[in-house]
């Protein structure tokens, strides 16, 4: 082990208190990218970064404007023009964190029990973002960082990042790097490192079907219109077949298919169908029954209902048929699917599904298509060499179901490939109630980060 | 015309205006009753009922508990025992107003506009209770009235009165009568008087639908689970066939098929395609394409989704699996189905058709069966009588969508035919936003009212 390495691996040591101490604080901003009236908390938490990067000796250190949330941007560039740059990526936005009924402590007020810190945002992803600067300042601290760093701290990952396209588009300049270290993809087990190398992308939609033109009797009018809520279920029931298939026309066309060496390679994650089972508590695994559950996450599209409202849906009982029925739907994609090829089959399903009783509207909230990152990158390499110096073993690939619209844009923009970790659990309950952060497993992630900051100085560039 | 009939007319004229202003307070009270913390208002409204009844002259009036909402009574019985007993029923519980922001004008501040008077209740029945109380006030007022009339007015109607059936078994004897009259049947439009010989009945229940133990990531477990939304519809969209045909197992067993004599009346009825278009604003009618929109109404059950919720509803996106979905579930019955069969059915169907991936739960929320009154009795032959001297043509004659349990109970515990009809039209927009009462159709509902009492006092014993 080097003597930086080891100086600043003892740093971080001595001051994880003080960094779980700040983590508790950002914690307590309920920035909820998907709520209007969450702006002020949004600029809360990116002031309260923006201070913390000042305190960690960041230069040139920015809240920057975009068309929603703004981004933090800061830079640690005292390794030199002839050393790498790495953009740390991250989002301070958080989930919603109804339903509020099912949280044991509060959402946005911070509670270790056991080995777990508890909040809204705790592992996806601001105990992450701390865990990098985390590093960061440990090197810094004891003078042994060796790469040049800057940090992207965005606020609208939960909503699809609509504008961090535009912002890295008109900030090339200023976000030039060698490589992206994005640690937002999760672990596949406390005692598996894991490095994503590939994200589905995401198209997500709202769909309206409307009927009479106010609520009606049920006793008056129940069985000359269609009721709208029916004809939702209809609808939404014929976009799969029995079989878990999409039934979308063209959904599948860009689908690719995946090789022998990759299928064998994802099949020997240890996510079969007991640790699906296990995770989600339901009684019965559903889905394509030709590809294995982790096939089906990695590397098939899915479309998924997110929510569905319509009618009376208080205590009680209410004879109404309802003027109309809503339903917010979304896709995973994959390579080589595009967001808009996906609207256009959505909107091709409707067309030619929707009965003449009924009216329909679609909104589309955008999306990303799906990215694969080179496994064999130089960058690649020293993360791998960092997560296994730390735990003992060589970490595993995977291809992610989740999204990172910047994982994208930072390819197709910056033409920086991101090398994807992060310290999170599938049991933290991510996007749910009680979510929570595995306290040991985000140390030793310190630790990694800064192996991977060192193995870099040489590797990346 | 009698001394007794023009002299009644006369004083409800004279007095209409204070009858509005009553009925103005009547409406102001919130009397939701599927709404447990309306509870207060529901007494409220009972005690301005019971101290109105007073006024006008009422004896033994009381406000009676049951297991939910109380009851209000009250009797003249002023006619002598030769005379007939009628026993008038309303509720003066409503619908719950939501959606709020559809109402020009709050729903418990009534407000009049043109010929119309706009409140939650205005038509069902708020407004019909005081037609009724305004005739027999001006009968008893002037001398003339010649029948005994009793007073039931409950408040649990609109939740499938669960409590009224025990209600009237307990008080068989205070209620016992020769006729009730049931002004809550509405009239086909405003130049047709109308009585009401066939009322459907209902069943109500909530389907639950759970998957996951907890909200899940849509990228990290999408494909692996079956949405419980998704399964919702799947199950909601199966309950019906492509021709609009309930497949409930055994659901159509019991229902009673119509001659044809009664199919020609049911279609003399201005109730075509137009008419329904018109009333609901749909784009096209739907339903079995066997049987004209009104038998589909009149004489042929229905299942319909009144509400439904899963997942996020809010505004923007969220990428969430919900850990379940519900739906509220309610089936309009004709003869001879019982609600008891029908919840068979539909647990026989789900049985049948939840698949493994998921668990339900279904709660029944109880109701009643269907009802038929005699066309040729004295009671309605003296209702068709009034209606007739009112508007100058024979009411018509038809068969009704909605649910009164009462007048089942009516039927089986005290042995009692019951005259439907009432001065509500079509458009008055009940259990929906700006519910409106239109006023010169009421006046002449008084009238009418006036007239049925002086008939009925020789031709109902």
């Amino acid at each position: 082990m080097t003597d930086s390495l080891s100086t600043a691996l003892d740093y971080a040591h001595q001051h994880q208190n003080e960094v779980l101490q700040s983590l508790n604080e950002l914690l307590t901003f309920p920035s909820i990218s998907t709520n209007p009236d969450s702006c002020p908390d949004l600029e809360r938490a990116a002031a309260w970064l923006a201070g913390y990067l000042k305190r960690i000796g960041a230069q040139a250190v920015q809240i920057l404007p975009t068309g929603g949330s703004p981004v933090v941007y800061g830079e640690l560039k005292t390794a030199g023009p002839a050393a790498p740059t790495i953009l740390i990526y991250g989002h301070y936005d958080v989930q919603p964190a109804e339903p509020l009924e099912l949280w044991q402590s509060q959402p946005f007020e911070p509670q270790v029990r056991g080995d777990y810190l508890y909040a809204r945002g705790s592992s996806d992803m601001k105990g992450q973002i701390l865990a990098a600067l985390a590093a960061v300042d440990s090197l810094s601290a004891t003078g042994g960082l060796a790469v040049n760093v800057k940090f992207l701290l965005e606020g609208e990952e939960e909503i699809g990042s609509p504008h961090l396209g535009e912002f890295i588009r008109q900030h090339k300049e200023l976000l030039a790097c060698d490589l992206s270290l994005n640690p937002d993809a999760g672990m596949t087990a406390a005692d598996l490192p894991t490095i994503t190398y590939g994200l589905r992308g995401l198209a997500y939609f709202e769909l309206r079907i409307y009927s009479p033109d106010h609520d009606l009797h049920s006793g008056q009018f129940g069985g000359v219109v269609h009721n709208p809520a029916q004809a939702l279920c209809e609808l939404v029931a014929g976009m799969h077949d029995a079989s878990g298939f999409i039934t979308l026309p063209g959904f599948y066309d860009r689908v690719r298919a995946i090789d022998a060496q990759e299928k064998a390679e994802l099949n020997r994650l240890p996510m079969d169908e007991g640790f699906y089972l296990q995770q989600t508590g339901v009684p019965a695994l559903w889905g394509e029954p030709q590809y294995t559950p982790v096939e089906r996450i990695a590397v098939r599209p899915t479309l998924e209902v997110n929510g569905m409202l319509s009618g009376f849906t208080g205590a009680g009982a209410k004879t109404v048929i309802p003027s109309y029925a809503m339903a917010k739907l979304s896709m995973r994609l994959v390579p080589d699917q595009h967001p808009d090829d996906v609207d256009k089959s959505l909107r091709a399903y409707l067309t030619a599904h929707v009965p003449p009783s009924v009216r329909w509207e679609l909104d589309s909230y955008g999306g990303a298509p799906a990215s694969i990152t080179d496994q064999n990158s130089k960058g690649i390499e020293a993360l791998s060499r960092a997560l296994e110096a730390v735990w003992g073993k060589r970490p595993v690939f995977r291809r992610e179901g989740g999204s990172i619209p910047v994982v994208l844009d930072m390819q197709q923009i910056l033409g920086a490939d991101s090398a994807l970790t992060g310290f999170g659990l599938p049991d933290d309950n991510i996007h749910a109630p009680n979510e929570k952060l595995h306290l040991p497993t985000w140390k030793r992630g310190i630790d990694a980060l800064i192996h991977f900051l060192v193995y870099a100085s040489d590797g990346v560039k």
